[in-house]
């Protein structure tokens, strides 16, 4: 795993551009949105514009905000028009904030605002970038036209790994609520986001908490509530179909035929049917009978974890020449202003340096074209950085100075140099080492 | 998470130390060592140099070496002096081949070697760098002259988080095997291995299947021995012992006392007990038992993940900068031989690109001291890489030539100066794009 080709140096992978593309996302900006309290620079994140208020009971908007405190991102859900009438309402966001759990969206805070015009009540949760809703994800909108002209477009059915890792994600997260006395009350299509591949999130805990706040429900009921939304979840991916009703269920788990495994429909009829005895209808019950499931989705994430270890292995080696680079840039061809001594650039050590510089980036083959080989001038670098006794043979341009030394001696003349530099800057905590 | 200030760009975090030193443990040398017939470049891995026999019931060595046919580095095994007597006995590997789990080293080939002046028998497994075994990571050897003075030192008892940590993998290893109709028969701590922080993984899988291909016993004794073994392995650790026996087991387990919680002590119990129903003391029974913790492991190695995604998203910045950084250096002060035009080096754009040099990494303060300043470094060149309309104010050295411009526009010149270079030079495919 910790073998590095010159071609993997710039990884032309997925992973890269998934990375970038999430930092992109992170920094965009919008006009015309208020400023809160702690938070500014707020961006919209809602991508459909309908007012869906089926979930709260309000409709609510998303926005990313950067904070005041500490310059993080993070996620605002407003819930719009909404009067809080009991301030205590907000305390039951204090036992969520606890809740730190990998496939639940970390809550932070709730407060009301009025810079919308309105009575507006905010929750603050930990941002993801580029997240879509399971919705989003497996029933995106039809255009327009394929729409009128006809019925639906014929279903794609969704791996059953990829749902048995959906099953498990899920699970982990109703274990640590239920296991807190909390219930999640989210468990939607359009409430899970997915933050990178096939992980997914619970979006909007704690909302309905505070919402609901003066006419509370017993807690095995909502927990209950909680394990028949995780089946309509499950099952409505299953049958490509986003509408599951108690109605439809029913006939909904017949459909799922032969396309999925007998435990997988086991699981999935489990989760959908309330049990006469309610100890037996717990997520921990549920647990324990997908725990095969269980550990191959920790063997999966184990081997995720080990392909980004590699991948941040030659990411690393980015990081050592880049170090180096700013060195040699800062020292060769550095006008005289301000130098240890007038004639320092000129000096034996910074022309041989500069000899260096012009061996590595300034390659030309023997009918004198230029030689751009990425390939060597990294090579160079990793011997450099690791100070090797290879000898190199550096030749001025006139061919009058040729001088051998080796890749120490070279490493050595270039930390001298820039720690002399560096005792005559103003700013003394500069060094790349 | 893709927020990064200056300080994180270089993370001198115990991630890079931790890569850095296994990349270097890859490409240590050593001489004195045969060549094998696919393999060279042996380097010892043994620590202790006592010549363990119980294992194997021969004297094993352990060697990191290059393969010939794809440049990977492979962990060999070498069983000395054992002479194969029925090639069929290698078969047993085929089947081993086959499984791909986090928490078992996987195994790619057995064959015969006369290079060590003696029939040996190499088994190849995938090379982790730095790996230690449990024994070493937990009963480290005590130095002679402690040793002497008294006593083992007080035991240091480990988390039981760790254990459970240690108990699933081993579970998820052992799944696999037992489904895959095979035995691990190497359930040691000698022989699982501590890959990074808190991962493990079985290092001698498929040994004893080809050493004792003759007399094979019926697999489900094998398999119970897995869980019996399994069952010391976690008693040793918990009480700090590594000699647990069939006589002091019930005596060791009565020891674990109140350190550990009532659900640890009943799993290692379980383990430690063959069950009168075969049916029930299975991996897949115990699996079911643990689910719970099979969930926590899976947060926690989901957790693992995403720190280590936004230690890489960190480190893609140094990418971009080492790129731009190099197309900058193979132009700025580029000798005139082999240039597009004799005086392509002093035409206009590319004297505004020197000037963005001196900008970027000769800047000087008020008093004419040099500013070192990295995150000045690292910022430019992010612009530099999103081509933003910011200004940047170029001004030569005898302040002639005053030019404003945009980090785009800077961008466009880079781009097309390294273009022409690109076209006239002998290596096209060199482009670090
Ligand atoms: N914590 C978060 N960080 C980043 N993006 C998020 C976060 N939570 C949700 N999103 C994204 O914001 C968008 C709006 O989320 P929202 O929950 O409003 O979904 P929706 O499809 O608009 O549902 P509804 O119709 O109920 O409003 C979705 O694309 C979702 O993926
Ligand atoms: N696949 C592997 N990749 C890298 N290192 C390994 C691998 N397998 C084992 N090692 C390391 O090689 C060393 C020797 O392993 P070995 O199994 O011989 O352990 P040991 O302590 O010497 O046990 P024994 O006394 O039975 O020989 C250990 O430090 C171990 O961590
Ligand atoms: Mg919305
Ligand atoms: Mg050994």
């Amino acid at each position: 795993p910790y073998q590095q080709t010159t071609y993997d140096f710039f990884i032309p992978s997925k992973t890269r551009v998934d990375l970038t593309e999430k930092m992109w996302a992170s920094v965009q900006t919008m006009d015309g949105l208020p400023q809160l309290e702690n938070y500014h620079s707020l961006f919209s994140l809602d991508i459909n514009t309908r007012k869906n208020v089926t979930t709260f009971g309000f409709p609510s908007w998303l926005y990313k905000a950067k904070s005041r405190k500490n310059g993080k991102y993070y996620a605002l859900r407003r819930i719009a028009g909404y009067r809080l009438s009991n301030e205590r309402a907000l305390h039951a966001v204090k036992d969520w904030k606890k809740i730190k759990n990998a496939n639940i969206v970390t809550v932070h805070e709730a407060f009301t605002v009025r810079q919308f015009h309105d009575s507006s009540l905010i929750f603050a949760y930990d941002y993801h970038p580029l997240a879509k809703t399971l919705h989003q994800q497996h029933f995106p909108a039809q255009p327009p036209t394929t729409a009128a002209r006809g019925p639906r477009a014929a279903p794609k059915n969704i791996d059953e790994p990829i749902l048995w890792g959906y099953i498990c994600q899920i699970a982990n997260a109703l274990k640590d609520i239920h296991s807190s006395n909390l219930a999640a009350r989210c468990i939607d299509l359009t409430k899970i986001i997915i933050t990178s591949q096939n992980r997914i999130r619970l979006s909007a805990c704690s909302v309905l908490d505070v919402l609901q706040f003066e006419d509370q429900r017993p807690l095995q009921e909502l927990q209950q509530e909680d394990l028949l939304s995780f089946g309509k979840v499950i099952l409505a991916l299953a049958t490509n179909n986003p509408n599951i009703q108690p109605g439809n269920a029913k006939a909904a788990m017949e459909g799922l035929g032969t396309r999925y495994t007998v435990p997988f429909k086991n699981a999935v009829t489990w989760l959908c049917t309330p049990a006469a005895i309610a100890e037996d209808w717990t997520i921990k019950c549920f647990l324990s009978g997908i725990s095969g499931h269980l550990a191959k989705a920790l063997d999966n994430s184990f081997s995720a974890y080990d392909e980004q270890t590699s991948i941040l292995a030659q990411e690393l080696e980015n990081g050592r020449a880049a170090r180096l680079m700013m060195k040699l840039a800062v020292i060769n061809d550095r006008p005289v202003r301000g130098l240890p001594s007038p004639n320092w650039s000129e000096a034996h050590e910074r022309n041989l340096l500069k000899l260096f510089r012009d061996y590595v980036f300034h390659q030309v083959d023997a009918e004198g074209r230029p030689v751009l080989d990425i390939g060597h001038m990294l090579s160079c670098m990793n011997k450099l950085d690791a100070g090797t006794d290879e000898r190199v043979l550096l030749t001025s341009l006139d061919n009058e100075t040729v001088i051998v030394c080796t890749y120490k001696e070279v490493k050595q003349m270039l930390n001298r140099s820039f720690n002399e530099l560096m005792r005559c800057s103003s700013s003394r905590d500069g060094n790349p080492e």
